[in-house]
């Protein structure tokens, strides 16, 4: 008996729907030069944020004006309706405006606040990442984490240094030091390549829920496990402290004793 | 009246058909699960390397059985030829082990010591960069650098911060803290993005002649600069302490000004 919650077939339409509506937004800004404005917390953000963003809730508002959103660049509306859309546009902005193709669009939709649905959207390449239930897939081919389970044959990936305070930086760099290698600069990206078995780690600090929700569904059902740097669940939040991805449990036992090893 | 030296349309041909066959070699083994082993330089390794790398020496000994060739896997042979291959089979082999599309195949091709066309092939998007005299491509449409003349407006890529010695990595930090931002882990990726005006300054350190030689006749074409870290010429050599790419004149010296200040 599958007690999983259950994503009604018209919210997964709107989710291909609105992937497909931001790529067509976002494709003839790639590689183009774009004006970067710089956000409150400096984060860079262009025309083809605001307006993937901008089209994708104008889709929520018409088919399912009670339903929440929460979204990288506009904020958010109904937090508290059963159903809330969690919309990241451009998902490594900084990749997009370099012209790499290490970016995407994100869209979750929680239920009662909890992940049912995660999409990651590569515009330019077509990839396609769905997490749902129990299955995950890229381009409807069901894709599964890896087995690799001893830290030194790991393949670590994080999405940026500047993101570490200077103790995050010291516990982040212990785990780089036990892994085969570590990996910079794919934001979500990253996250794919962990739920089609391609990497085996992935650690974040100081990220928000737009950067996280969307991938979860995908790496939970991909085998993967996600939570805080101490191995806990992550709560329903705005923002993310700590957050450890991995591909098994043994792995996530083992990256989870280093990173708290000579703690307090 | 043109002075470069001409690259024969038989050599350019050639070029082509060894990306093609790489290309070949290395796509069935993206994203399958390979034994990576560690090299003398503690670099990774695999069977898409190796494999590649032959495919195209054996083209290059049917067809110009006096050329010199020199490759990241197989060493050297005839290099006082007056034709000399360089083949870097995969540049940025973390990243292709990791599912990445950051990473690509190189060839360079030197007349007396000095390259005359350079190429970096990505064997799953098919993006290939051309750079030969006076023309530097992608996927045979014209590329240009970008006109980024201010420090604090330019991009900034380097492929991994473990390349660094300790000196050189102030001096790396010291050009990161005055550019708009810094991405790291693209490698040949980012020469063609710098090519193509998307990224606007590349630094490398501790770098092999395979990795950089190819990159030079797309940058130079493009209308960038490589230059090492002091603004001088790369000389002839197999390995390079520093490199700088520049998109243009105004930004090389501004760069060169910051990594030279504060040195004896």
């Amino acid at each position: 008996m599958n007690h999983e919650p259950t994503c009604p077939p018209s919210h997964l339409a709107l989710a291909h729907a609105m992937a497909d509506a931001a790529a067509s937004v976002v494709r003839p800004h790639f590689r183009k030069r774009l004006v970067i404005d710089a956000k409150a917390d400096a984060s860079p953000v262009t025309i083809a944020d605001r307006d993937a963003e901008a089209v994708m809730r104008q889709m929520i508002e018409a088919q399912f004006p009670d339903h929440g959103i929460r979204g990288e660049e506009f904020g958010a509306c109904r937090t508290d309706a059963e159903w809330v859309w969690v919309l990241d546009p451009i998902d490594g902005t900084k990749s997009f405006v370099s012209g790499s193709l290490a970016f995407g669009t994100q869209i979750a939709l929680l239920h009662r606040g909890k992940p049912v649905l995660g999409m990651i959207n590569q515009p330019i390449t077509g990839e396609r990442w769905l997490g749902m239930g129990c299955t995950a897939t890229l381009n409807e081919q069901p894709i599964r984490t890896s087995e690799t389970t001893a830290l030194d044959e790991a393949i670590l990936y994080t999405s940026a240094l500047e993101q570490f305070d200077p103790a995050g930086h010291n516990r982040f760099a212990a785990l780089a030091a036990k892994v085969r290698f570590t990996r910079i600069s794919h934001d979500c990206y990253a996250a794919g390549l962990l739920a089609l078995g391609s990497i085996d780690l992935l650690i974040e600090s100081n990220v928000f829920d737009y950067d996280i929700l969307p991938q979860m569904p995908i790496i939970l059902a991909a085998g993967g496990l996600v939570t805080d740097w101490e191995g806990r669940p992550l709560t329903a939040a705005t923002n993310f402290d700590t957050v450890l991805m991995a591909a098994n449990g043994d792995l996530h036992q083992a990256a989870v004793e280093v990173l708290c090893r000579d703690r307090g």
